[in-house]
């Protein structure tokens, strides 16, 4: 397929590339200068990736996202794709409102924000949120091929997509956090918190959010970041405004974000988001 | 060796029935009538079960522990235990003071707690968790090998391994009300709250925790309970408690003491652990 | 002095008219028809009004104050006010971009927030809390005078005064939610909720907020209400929205939002603030 | 009256004084040396002091009561009083138990927990807080007259006087803990959390419990202590044990637990209670 791909993050890039892998021709674009693509084509401006069978979108947050999209008027362009995949975390109100322009603009929309870090984005091996009409799914079902595991489809409202990557990432942090308690409470009462989480982590836990969290809070190694303590933020942000509008209660999320905000307090914004455990142990005085 | 085991529940049963299978004598007693273990001596005191080589207690709670043990005065009767295996799910306050009474009384204490439910017992796959004296722990090793799939060891004092116990259950309410939130947000967007449990618990989260009350939350199966919510707030009391004692703040763990009061409050005491994700879901209107 | 008013709510229509009974020339404007104000002059749109010594503004929320202000470019109008007061319950940021408008525009610009609920608007016995530059408020302070008991200054920066509003609406919040929950607490061991009340806001708690909204929690009379949970709502998001940007951890806020989601969940949007008591309640299984 | 007084801290002390002066005869006992009482008799034993018309206690928890009273066999000594007051802060399950106790015993019994601090003590002016059968507490009205500015009466169960106590020190917690986190938003925000307590403390929240500890707040002055933050925190406690056994749930109690015990890891826990307010402070950074 004839496709383009805007952001070219630690995500994008290694997206990208398993487009070009699979025989795919690919157009990229990034906002500043961005890394190469090998077999990719670099373009000039977003409006020449946003075109061809379909376009993906991989970026920051949704102020990038509508900058690119919607104030850069490429649904008014010539040109356009006929679907056009977001991929990025974003908020579930801006999906909805770009479901519905695009819905005017007559180009396809799905919405498959993505669960795995940049090792498994180079591998594949993520797994795809899908949401959007069937028809536009199946369309683009090989380009997901190409960069996941897996595509795990959630009905026709693309924001449904949203609504679960941000379920996802509360069900992340708020293991972190209970990871962060239960290793002060052992350190309060003389268990070194790493030999507790490597228990529970090899037994009852034994999955991958908890392993790895686990294993960089056991080693209290919160740098480089793998994903920042800010981005972190971000998403539980994110999540309490869609529960807020959906009107229901997350009192672990609004605890997530007042230990956030801690950390934030106490400089932990660029450290790894295992460093909210760094709050539950300077709390009990640690 | 020649054993003891005390409390016949549905996990005693299972884990004296797996101390005969391993070749052990075993003399079995129980408050009340009780049920058979083939093969082991039922004796009509907890005296006489409390001798030989090996005492082992797997009580209901602090209460009954203290009830047989300190109050039916076994530490000053004649005959005595080598070593006293206290399995139960108990206070570290409690444990704490039971060390200190054997020590005066002369017998050996080992606390060595289990996760696992009755059908890991049963198969003899449950993770012990073990701490004491070295030499004590060295000595009952054999039956804990009987009863475990592992043994994991935490040092001298044994009030850690109850500690260490208490943390685990914490993490695992946790995790229950964890998805408990996010599959009421998730309704609360149009998406069923067993879709995203299912792919949730088959990828980031395919843990044998999340899988088995990810899938009880999903079907709204809370009944028969395999552990009740009832039980499920006495040890998150327990481990507010020893917190406290420690200093450490753990607003999960406060979080979860109220949201099993609210579901307590709507009669939903006995129904299983599972089941606390009926209250996010009530508070959000569903 | 030559007033214009934007905004005849049930506070802006009270306040506008003890502007008028102190003398001043005032003209006044309302999105939608609005209620007559003796003495003043109705002018047929915002720019009429936004002119002369002074424009206030007492609009509902953010939206409407960028909508009429920013929007609807009246700091670009041939005719401008000396300076603009604008005296709603908006966010901290909206305060902070306005004066940062204004005074690209040559206009001055004062916050000043009001606490009181209409009678006290009425009576002229509002507490201001007003911000801005020293000189700009000393030449409305004549009209602040004429509508409030007493004007609290807060420096230089508009902001603080919203922020200062912002705090005061929270501690009132907190306030209802610490009523409802000793209050159910109470009726948990056989203690009217109401006599508790009576006793603590006629002694430790005796101040205008406990007895007003004690007495509503008392009585259980959440309608017709004085300012309805819905925009306790807001108000309580606004104050997380600053909580954020200054990276203030705030959990009685967090705990807030939660229980007035609950409430709107359960249709309560529309009652009284005070029935935010009626969550601790139900929660209690009352 | 003939009146046993045990337990002379520092509201204890003022408060038999006060009985002196009333022209009631007064023995007063305590376990340590304790203070000189002008016109007050110092007995040998608190079975000296328990006897006669009516006996008040005055002590520091459960656990001095429980000695005092219950341990000491009080109420089987030969003589003992018609009337037993229960003063001192304790739990709703003691104060039960007491009720019963004191019923198989015959002697009387009314709980009668008080609100005011040491000066109030001083000056007579405590709001009495009493429960138990209406003749018991006609009886010793005369003294409880001579101790308080006003006797608030809440049935026949004893205990119910006890919830209302706890129910109170929950409120003046909560209203500390809602104070600190303004003030530490405000300071977020530029404005001084002096600044802004000094006005709400002198308008919406003009009150006692506000203006005091609003007062201490704003001086950030929190030695020496009127009340120290350990002993909130134990108030919490028994407030949230008798939550739970009325499975109520208290999510700002449980707020408030998690921050005490962070003041207290923080080394804390003999500062003034209004010293909550530092853990808001230090969380945002501050």
């Amino acid at each position: 397929m004839d496709v383009g791909f805007i952001g070219l993050g630690r995500m994008g890039r290694a997206m990208a590339a398993n487009l070009v892998e699979a025989g795919h021709t690919v157009r990229v674009w990034n906002r500043s200068a961005g890394p190469e693509i090998e077999g990719a084509t670099r373009v000039a401006s977003a409006a020449e990736a946003f075109r061809g069978d379909a376009a993906i979108t991989m970026l920051a947050d949704d102020a990038a996202l509508r900058a690119v999209i919607v104030e850069g008027g490429l649904l008014d362009a010539p040109e356009r794709p006929a679907v056009h995949v977001g991929m990025s975390t974003v908020s579930v109100a801006l999906s909805r409102d770009l479901a519905a322009i695009h819905a005017r603009a007559g180009v396809g929309y799905v919405a498959a924000p993505v669960f795995g870090r940049p090792d498994a984005a180079a591998a594949g091996a993520l797994n795809i949120v899908a949401a959007g009409p069937e028809s536009e799914i199946g369309r683009v079902q090989p380009l997901l091929d190409a960069m996941g595991a897996k595509t795990w489809r959630f009905g026709d409202a693309p924001e449904r997509a949203n609504a679960v990557k941000l379920a996802g990432n509360f069900m992340i942090v708020s293991a972190i956090e209970a990871m962060g308690e239960a290793a002060a409470f052992a350190e309060g009462h003389g268990v070194a918190g790493a030999d507790l989480l490597e228990m529970l982590t090899a037994t009852l836990f034994a999955s991958p959010v908890y392993k790895n969290y686990g294993g960089l809070i056991a080693a209290k190694r919160y740098e480089p970041p793998g994903f920042t303590l800010r981005l972190g933020l971000k998403d539980v942000r994110l999540a309490l405004a869609a529960a807020e509008e959906a009107q229901v209660p997350m009192p672990f999320a609004s605890v997530l974000r007042d230990n956030l905000l801690d950390a934030l307090a106490h400089r932990a914004g660029d450290i790894d988001l295992a460093g909210l455990a760094t709050v539950a142990a300077r709390r009990s005085g640690r």
